[in-house]
């Protein structure tokens, strides 16, 4: 028989690999299946669509199936549910949603691009109205259309789908609340930061964030519409409507019937060529594992991005060639509001978990040279391994321009380059893109120093429980102005003047010291000062005080 | 006598030295001299004052002589000519340019930070009033000042201060017009990409821009002020002020007499710790060189961040430290209205010039998710050497986000990536930010099949072309079973084993090789090990014998 190349699934790579597939085989029979009524679209960008940004909803997708049909010689059928593949004859059964026929279909290749679906948690009231969630163009579609006349939403869950939707919702004038069941938003970057996202979400924007809490019940009246949302904590919270934004789980039951092995992660497990366990069968886009680059170890990173990759990397296999999917460094951005939260590699949660010993910087600093007027803060953290030196992680969060500088840093971990090879990055500048030293070599100047001195600094989030334990024999002194003392300080801090500090240390000799300055770097060049007279056990605060006062442990005190 | 560093020079490099050098040594005794009235302050921003965007010319400059002494304990002596430096005795001789005093003074180290100047043509009337350069804040002040009742400019020179200083005239609603000696503007920039530029600036802000001619003197009134500028090509361009903004040389002249060597760019010759020939004699900044990280030769590329880098380095040096400036890639950026400008590495020019194979790619595409609506067109021209398959140039111009996606490919020069490597690196993707697939990575992917790791092939209908053109100079070597080969093959091809390939080729050494296998696979994979031993102009058949049999243009044969 000749070639036939059958795509199951036909959002990011489902599409991205018929058009790859073609043009390195012009010859090719390719045929894409779909249940879904769209196809190439933008799950990313529908968000962009309820807030008004995006007025029309096919600026979503991508191609028409018309367009694949006209350009490119791929067969779409939409609507067209496979609901069983039969390895053993090369067979897939499908069945045509809009007439319920059904029939079979014969491959040489198949690809699994089935994509993943929304998490609704078991409980009451999930199929009221007004209860949606958010994952291609129809939900919304229905999200936008109530955005008309509600006043009062409720979004359980704060990923990045979440929160991006939370801004879209304040575009429209709705008063929302964000129910979290952990104890920070947004898990794939470390508290600290991303509570200063929480802080600015609920000052400036007035959305309202309730963490360690969860939703037990969804309440509607009479007619099936929602009207409460009931948690775990007792609250009860009136709302027009409500999104479930909890996750989402890979599509492998159709996979897996039909003796496809899915991996640790839960989703289908694939070789670096993104071939399955069944011959001729591959695998791709959210639906299918990646790998770590940095741990080597199989993770499920469910992103447009990826999807595109393994899709790509998936027909130059499929169509004879050699091509390999080298895995993820978990790489993401989300834009909420003016803010940007972006993060690639290990952040510090993932790194103890791992068992990586790990140094780090913090910077916060303005991301133009300081003198042009539309600079903005942002906040870098930097992560090295100690062994090694090699970068192995950074998350930017700010209101400046954070999302490339992350992209910098994922090139030198891709690359393995140590924080000392990175630090000499020629960076470009100018007055309106940076300072003349870039914030991100800032960082990477400092976490140089810190792997090679000894200078010791903890991390906010880490502080609490080095208080406690250091309580009876740690001076801890300040060294900010008065006034900025004044306005807040770590409980049992004493004020010294960073010209007093040798004399006062030399004084009292303590036998541990913890150090707060403003942003991090006077508390750095006071430690090295002092370490450099001899003194021992010298830390200080990675951030400085302007950070730590964000930081959930210790915004409250 | 106790350590005495004196720096020689207050902008970027001097007091970027003075600072870090006291972090390093909290007793040195640090003295820094400059004939200048003002001291660390950002030449890079004095086009951002004349437009009004900075609104106080104190904001340009970063920290004051008082705020050095209280904070730092470091002695900078503003409006202090340097005017001899006498290695035999450690001495500098000094002229209080207020007072006209002289005096000496002692170093144990001295660091010559003296920048540089704009160079002055050697025309008529470059005196007259409304006659300026841009390279200080009093410059600018001057400049700011006639911007009030000015109503049109000349500015001879089309580099990044001339293009910035357009933009900031034109905000001022003065008439500009750039008359520039080469055939393009923005030098460090291809033509194809800088021509861009130059037509937007043309047709969507109103500036004229003369390329290709020469001013040749500056006419004034009877009180001396400019009137019109003429040109060789016989122009005579009225403008009530002139700004020359033809470049800078290094202020050397100081160094020299005292016995410091110059390299072959013509600035301060320094080893990687910056140190000159001198004995503890050290220098930094725009008087002194650099080396390209790719070329491995000495450059002079005059620039802040550069400056900034190299005076840390100095610092740690000189106080005892060991740190090194391992060079640069040309890394700049320049902002032109909403257009930006960015480069690292090699371009194509200078590719071209230095001999470099080089293959390259050019991707035009929107920054964001097209369907965004505030995305904007890049253009990225990215460049590898053929040989290795290594990145080493990246360029790119547009009104969307250019300048951190410059970073990224200058990271990835840093660390000696090929584009395969690069290729598959986890950028981070939402909407607002890139496309799914990043620009980058689209140009990079399109590089990486130009290259083919370096192995070229040839489709089967560019093959009979092929034939023809190497037929005297070209070995056929059919690397299939001896049946195979009896069954078909090409006119004059021999069969070779593909174990006995190497030596066969060691033997004969053919200018060209073409080698026939039955897929492609195989004759990519001898290929790619042929190419490792050393052998050039290796080809292999795209789809092998098999597919070339069946091709209109060889199955009848």
């Amino acid at each position: 028989m000749h070639e036939h190349l059958i795509i199951i699934g036909g959002v990011a790579a489902g599409t991205k690999a018929a058009s790859k597939a073609r043009r390195q085989n012009p010859e090719l029979k390719i045929t894409l299946y779909t249940a879904e009524k769209y196809i190439s679209y933008s799950a990313c960008g529908t968000p962009y669509y309820i807030s008004g940004v995006i007025k029309d909803k096919n600026r979503l997708q991508v191609r028409t199936p018309e367009a694949f049909k006209e350009k490119e010689n791929i067969d779409i059928k939409i609507e067209h549910n496979v609901t069983k593949i039969i390895p053993e004859t090369n067979k897939v059964i499908v069945q045509n949603l809009q007439t319920q026929e059904e029939f079979e279909d014969e491959y040489t290749r198949l690809l699994i691009a089935t994509g993943s679906h929304s998490f609704i948690p078991p409980i009451e009231g999930t199929g009221l109205n007004n209860v949606f969630k958010l994952k291609d163009i129809e939900d919304s579609m229905k999200i936008k259309q109530v955005t008309g006349s509600a006043k009062k939403a409720v979004i359980i869950g704060a990923g990045y789908i979440g929160l991006e939707l939370a801004e879209a919702l304040c575009e429209n004038q709705i008063r929302t609340t964000i129910i979290e069941k952990e104890g920070q938003i947004l898990k794939t970057i470390d508290p600290d930061l991303a509570n200063q996202i929480k802080t600015y979400m609920e000052e400036e924007k007035g959305v309202k964030i309730i963490l360690e809490d969860s939703v037990t019940s969804l309440k509607g009246d009479e007619n099936g519409n929602l009207t409460h949302v009931l948690t775990q904590n007792g609250q009860s919270i009136e709302a027009d409507f409500a999104v479930i934004c909890i996750g989402v789980k890979p599509n492998i039951d159709l996979a897996r019937d039909a003796g496809v092995l899915t991996g640790e992660t839960g989703a289908i497990k694939v070789n670096k060529r993104m071939q399955t366990n069944l011959p001729n069968v591959y695998a791709a886009g959210d639906c299918a594992e990646s790998v770590n680059r940095i741990t080597g170890r199989p993770v499920w990173v469910p992103l447009g991005s990826t999807a595109n990759k393994q899709g790509r990397v998936a027909a130059i296999n499929i169509t004879g060639g050699y091509a390999e999917f080298n895995g993820v460094l978990g790489s993401a951005v989300t834009k909420i509001f003016e803010y940007t939260a972006s993060t690639s590699g290990i952040n510090e949660k993932t790194a103890k978990e791992e068992d990586i010993d790990y140094e780090l910087a913090i910077v916060s600093h303005k991301d133009k040279s300081g003198y042009m007027p539309d600079a903005r803060e942002i906040t870098i953290k930097l992560l090295a391994e100690k062994e090694t030196g090699k970068l192995i992680g950074v998350q930017a969060v700010g209101k400046g321009d954070a999302d490339k500088r992350v992209n910098v840093v994922a090139t030198a971990i891709t690359a393995g380059m140590t924080v000392s090879e990175f630090s000499q990055t020629d960076l470009t500048y100018a007055p309106p893109y940076s300072s003349a030293i870039d914030p991100l070599l800032i960082a990477a100047q400092i976490l140089e120093k810190k792997l090679g001195d000894g200078i010791s600094s903890i991390s906010p989030q880490d502080l609490q429980k080095y208080l406690e334990e250091k309580k009876a024999c740690c001076a801890v002194i300040d060294i900010r102005s008065p006034e900025e003392y004044k306005k807040w300080h770590l409980k049992y801090a004493q004020n010294v003047a960073p010209e007093e500090l040798e004399k006062k240390v030399a004084e009292n000799k303590p036998e541990n010291l913890l150090i707060c300055c403003d942003e991090g770097m006077t508390g750095y060049i006071a430690s090295l000062k002092l370490k450099e007279k001899g003194c021992k056990n010298v830390t200080f605060i990675d951030g400085g005080i302007n950070y730590l006062k964000n930081t959930p442990e210790f915004n409250k005190k």
